[in-house]
């Protein structure tokens, strides 16, 4: 199933269900409300019948924000190799893990707005994997059974901040920096593991290309390795690493200038389509 | 004023103002929730004045985790200049930042139960900011007027896991091993610039002191900082950074043991008692 917060013009949020083009209402307000219900996806099978036989699909609709109020979002960095490799870093034993705040989420058609006004802002495509039941201290196989889905989510980054001390969080926790959607494609129909292609374009030209068959550390091993420490609620996100080709890796390096759009694509999910606007000093 | 969340035997929370040696119950759940209502203040000034005039004080009540359910967790490590130069690093220029969660916290004398089989787990007392109101790239002045006050916090560590990467996360969020508490002090009663003792001991044994007057980054630098790249909220926490006498900074090095008994005390505000409790493999 392809799932999502969808809204209308007024901004009023549903959760809804995908089917063939069109975007079915489930009975509850948005995503993380849905997650947080054990019988979402009875209801959502429900809503997929009801559909086939013929149900009015909403209007005027779009995907807003997937998952607006996660316990938790947890990144992994330097998670594939070819990355790992042109920030200058050897390949790791366990993964290098930092957290972002709901706060830093936004939408997948949002403009990202910086106020910082010398600041050096790059993109980081991932696959993110997103929490369905709760799970602590699990194994790799229990870890699997706690993944309701993945999407797609850019941990756009302030390298200037993330570079002034040796913790990430500062360049990294910006609110409404980290764009995330636009659909939960259930764990059911996709397969990271086996391979899916992942990218980041600005403005049509490719920076970032991937596959996430290449990552370090996989979504269950993530997901097991995180609940040794903390516990997992349906909805929190795990952002698990990007590949290469971000703009400090580059040579020389780039980053986001006003009006840049950036696109962040994963196979079989979908695509992250965002404006950044430089705003110095604006409140 | 000085606040807490307090619990009677079967576990019933309310948010309580102390007047002399008695709990008084405000009207709200728990300290969290009084905090997000704007008129928390009013509420406990009306409580103690009726505390004053006879009214009956809580019976059979007593501290309990201070603040359960915080938008946001933040620590600045590395904030004492002693405990800087023992851990081996500079002086720095910006604060460091990193997370912890909600569910990081655990209540001021609550054990503190670690599963994992090896783990060295260190001490670190904390002075930690509570926020009052909501707070947006804020000046100094501002932060200083959206700090409620003050309480004790412990970011016990499990140094392993802190440096198994460069991210210090997976080792500062086990759940429930950040003790809080066990008050909250308004900030009209009590200056932590103008210097505060705190120490931290193991078994009656001092191993941490210092003074909050040493700080690197004070409450209101930090808060004013953060609040450029995060919306702060009422009930949020910033732990401010620990000075020297870590375990992991001493010669041999020493960590908590089973039925280790670790004291957190900040002068002016009160003490944390815990018992730290090694139970591999246990769940």
């Amino acid at each position: 199933m392809r799932l999502a917060t969808v809204a209308d013009p007024a901004g009023t949020t549903t959760a809804a269900v995908q089917v063939r083009d069109g975007w079915y209402a489930l009975p509850y307000a948005d995503l993380s409300v849905a997650l947080r219900d054990a019988g979402w996806a009875d209801a959502a099978a429900d809503v997929v019948r009801a559909a086939e036989a013929g149900a009015t699909a909403l209007t005027g609709v779009a995907p807003t924000l997937l998952l607006p109020s996660p316990t938790k979002v947890i990144c992994a960095g330097l998670n594939y190799s070819e990355h790992i490799l042109e920030m200058g870093r050897e390949l790791p034993e366990y993964p290098t893990l930092f957290a972002k705040f709901a706060d830093t989420l936004t939408g997948p058609t949002d403009d990202i707005v910086v106020h910082e006004a010398d600041a050096l802002v790059d993109w980081e495509a991932e696959l993110t994997v997103v929490i369905g039941s709760e799970l602590s201290r699990g194994t790799r196989e229990q870890a699997a059974a706690a993944i309701a889905g993945y999407t797609v989510a850019n941990d756009v980054s302030l390298r200037d901040w993330q570079n002034r001390t040796i913790e990430f969080l500062q360049g990294k926790a910006f609110d409404r920096t980290t764009p995330v959607g636009p659909v939960l494609v259930t764990a059911d129909e996709i397969d990271p593991k086996a391979g899916l292609e992942i990218s980041c374009s600005v403005n049509g030209t490719v920076m970032q290309s991937g596959n996430t068959s290449t990552l370090v550390f996989d979504s269950t091993e993530l997901v097991a390795y995180i609940s040794q420490f903390t516990t997992l609620r349906p909805g929190d996100l795990i952002l698990t690493g990007t590949p290469g080709g971000v703009g400090a890796g580059r040579s020389p390096q780039v980053f986001l200038r006003d009006g840049d759009l950036l696109t962040t694509t994963i196979e079989g999910i979908g695509s992250l389509e965002n404006t950044y606007r430089h705003t110095p000093g604006e409140k």
